[in-house]
């Protein structure tokens, strides 16, 4: 079911309605709809703007008020069915008369699906998976977290165009620009949590806060300890955010933090015991800061979903690569992606990917 | 003189004519000429097409016939004032009656220059520095060996986003992909010599050939091989073009090839007696594949004008470093470079780079 053009064109809007949520709605998804009245004109619009907040249907069918009777709504996400903080939107739609719903992504959550089947069943004409893939994108944390049980993972680093974050006497200080820097931030403000390994905030002593942030309290900052060697001076620990210090379930610690105990997997921590921990406490999205050997770790187990990479225009030649030991021993088992977006950033450049779906072959 | 939007708009067709010329013109500059009549309509353009061949003014003139009369001509590079193979053009220019001239960038060619001082003593009005920086841009190989006595230096090379060219166990092939490696044959053809050291042409064999080229036996084929352990079977003396291996003036070898002698520079060869030899033989343009080792010797040394780096989505986390030692210890040091293009080539992406103007001091 592919929908007209004018389908198209009220999802991409819908689509970037959704997008006016990210960093608020966790642990719900990002949401927009378009309603039109039975004149095809735009009558409301609305989006999930924070988790408790009206679902996007309502907002846009409250806009919308009488005019939405025999009309069209387009909705990025099928409504959901089912009565939490807020009451089921399918019923929302029935009652305000809406003679078509359109969605472009099927809702995955077993908990919430079905809103599709009871439109039909009531007489409303259901069109699905219009503009899917724009809408898979912008949902892509929510997504994840709902199908794999696991948080969508944003690795990010910033490297040299010879792929360096540090020079051979170990300083770093700046590779990329206070514009790239101030991107990390706006990054960091739309995750639920921030994930650094032990050698990171060691060697940087970071704060791994936004700044600034878009609420009190987040994100979550995570720091991959197995043998809890956080100091507790450490910046991370400033309680500027909450900080969860996740440490092997045998260690022995006094460390006057939050631990979160999680399973040893060979040198370091299982990252899948750990990320379906983090899943259970609604982290949705995570914005994964390295090291490059805690990077390594998470791409090697196949649990990174994007990767941002700043690249400076500068040449290193020597220094620390941006990125260890990740599983790959020979050229074949590459780990693969798409690039998305590659766009400037002051003078750097910000290259956005995600992992290439598997390929059968590739080419020789 | 910065010249009216006219002046601008005639001078950026001139800038494109010149790049026809690319790849053709060594040991000439490449030139774009348009001419306008009396009435400021376009009357001929013209472009620099081959050495030997006619310049862009008189390529534009001829066009422009009778019409050139009192008209304007503009030029990427200030007209000659001398006889070589062709005509001086400011005689040229004189002859057809045109009443102005405007050019870009100055003839930094002491032989040539002095265009415009006689085209002024003749009456002529001549306005210089429209458009200088597209102009410098599209001549930037020719005005580097005028001005510096050495060629110009692009130095290529082919990586996964996390800066490696190779795997763990060497494996290489294929880290870009077909549209990229079509590119750099795109490039090798435009340039007037490849550059490889020895360890790359023993390591991969490379032919070091533009396929297609523009042109029988060019691009020349160069070895960095100071001890000559270039093999008398290696496919780069395979005679498709010809090929100067370069080892150390000390070097006693049977090896039967064109042998080109340059003093040792410490381990290696001294690079910049490397270039002045190869520009004393009309080499302009020297497209430098590397390896990482080589890639660095230049680097370290001033000696790369341009970087051509293909990025592939793919990530490695271990194997070789796209570029090696660059005489670069701390972060202050780093070579800094400016991003002139990012492109996408098929999967790819494309950054070409140019250093940095020095900078007094760079940002805390
Ligand atoms: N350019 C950038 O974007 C960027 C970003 C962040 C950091 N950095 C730099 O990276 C450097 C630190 O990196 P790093 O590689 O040394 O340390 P890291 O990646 O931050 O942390 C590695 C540590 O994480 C722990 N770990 C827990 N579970 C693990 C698992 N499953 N696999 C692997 N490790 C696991 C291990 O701790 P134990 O050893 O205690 O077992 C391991 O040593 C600093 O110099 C920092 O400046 C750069
Ligand atoms: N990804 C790419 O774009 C790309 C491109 C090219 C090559 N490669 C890879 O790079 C690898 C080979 O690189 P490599 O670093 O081993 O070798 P290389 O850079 O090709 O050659 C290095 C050699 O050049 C000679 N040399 C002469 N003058 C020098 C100077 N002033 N400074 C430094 N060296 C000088 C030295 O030879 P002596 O030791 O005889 O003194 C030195 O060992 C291969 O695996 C190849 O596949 C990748």
């Amino acid at each position: 079911m592919a929908g007209s053009p004018q389908d198209a064109v009220h999802m991409a809007r819908a689509v970037e309605l959704a997008a006016r949520g990210h960093g608020h709605t966790s642990p719900n998804p990002v949401v927009g709809c378009v309603v039109l009245d039975a004149a095809g004109r735009v009558a409301g619009e609305g989006f999930h703007a924070y988790a408790g907040g009206p679902h996007a249907e309502v907002a846009a069918l409250r806009e919308a008020g009488e005019r939405a009777r025999g009309g069209t709504a387009y909705v990025t996400l099928e409504p959901c069915d089912h009565t939490g903080r807020t009451g089921p939107c399918s019923g929302a739609l029935l009652e305000a008369g809406v003679a078509r719903v359109v969605h472009a992504v099927a809702d995955p959550n077993p908990k919430a699906a079905g809103g599709a089947g009871r439109l039909r069943a009531a007489g409303v004409a259901v069109t699905a998976g219009v503009l899917a893939e724009e809408a898979e994108r912008v949902n892509a944390e929510w997504l994840t977290w709902a199908r794999l049980g696991r948080p969508h993972v944003t690795w990010k680093f910033a490297a040299t165009l010879d792929g360096r974050s540090a020079a051979a006497d170990g300083t770093s200080q700046w590779i990329t620009s206070p514009e790239a820097r101030a991107d990390v931030h706006r990054l960091r403000a739309r995750s639920d949590a921030i994930v650094a390994g032990i050698g990171t905030v060691l060697a940087d002593d970071s704060r791994l806060t936004a700044r600034p942030a878009l609420a009190e309290g987040r994100p979550l900052r995570v720091v991959v300890d197995p043998d809890a060697r956080t100091p507790a001076t450490a910046r991370v620990l400033d309680g500027a955010a909450p900080t969860l210090v996740a440490v092997a379930a045998d260690t022995v610690t006094t460390l006057g933090a939050d631990l979160l105990r999680v399973p040893r997997d060979g040198r370091g921590l299982d990252l899948h015991a750990l990320l379906k921990e983090l899943a259970a406490r609604e982290v949705v999205s995570v914005f994964l800061e390295g090291g490059p050997t805690l990077a390594g770790a998470f791409l090697a187990r196949g649990l990174v979903d994007r990767v941002v990479a700043y690249v400076a225009p500068a040449l290193l030649g020597a220094g620390a690569a941006a990125l260890g030991e990740a599983g790959v021993r020979t050229i074949g088992e590459a780990h693969r992606l798409i690039f998305d977006e590659v766009s400037p950033i002051g003078p750097d450049v910000r290259l956005v990917a995600r992992p290439a779906p598997p390929h059968p072959r590739r080419e020789k």
